[in-house]
């Protein structure tokens, strides 16, 4: 299995906040968090902290459980992904 | 929101060894984290890395999405709890 939860949870919580039109400023102020490190969760390049994702839920608006429901959409159409066949390459 | 990610990411990774009648050992041995990280994991006392996650994922055989399915409505159900009335308090 390699999507990571940290990349499919970035991409949630950039598409929410988008939504809901805040900016990375307007989310790292309401909940606490530098922008630079709230930007690297966004991005999936760290791994937020549970207390820490609430804050985001809650700068955001959204309850816990709408933004894990989002993950697992994306977790399963990452899982799903079958790779096209290459032409002219050898069938495994 | 007071509930914890790591909280209920536990509990849904502890019910989902248990129904699969897999032990602690059994899952930390396939998964290669130790008993004891492991069993932190489960009682909501360690973050899981996304690695990790994934690692402990496998070992159960059960996709990602599925888990935090679960783990959405878990988030669903503590949010939806409503405080008891207490006799005697008086309304906030």
């Amino acid at each position: 299995m390699r999507v990571l939860m940290r990349d499919l949870l970035g991409q949630s919580l950039r598409e929410l906040r988008v939504s809901a039109d805040l900016t990375l400023r307007d989310v790292s102020s309401s909940a606490r968090v530098s922008l630079g490190y709230l930007s690297e969760i966004e991005r999936g390049h760290k791994e937020a902290s549970s207390e820490l994702l609430n804050a985001i839920c809650t700068a955001l608006d959204v309850p816990l459980g709408d933004v894990l429901r989002s993950v697992a959409e994306r977790a399963d159409a990452a899982a799903n992904v079958t790779p096209l066949p290459v032409p002219g390459a050898r069938a495994a």
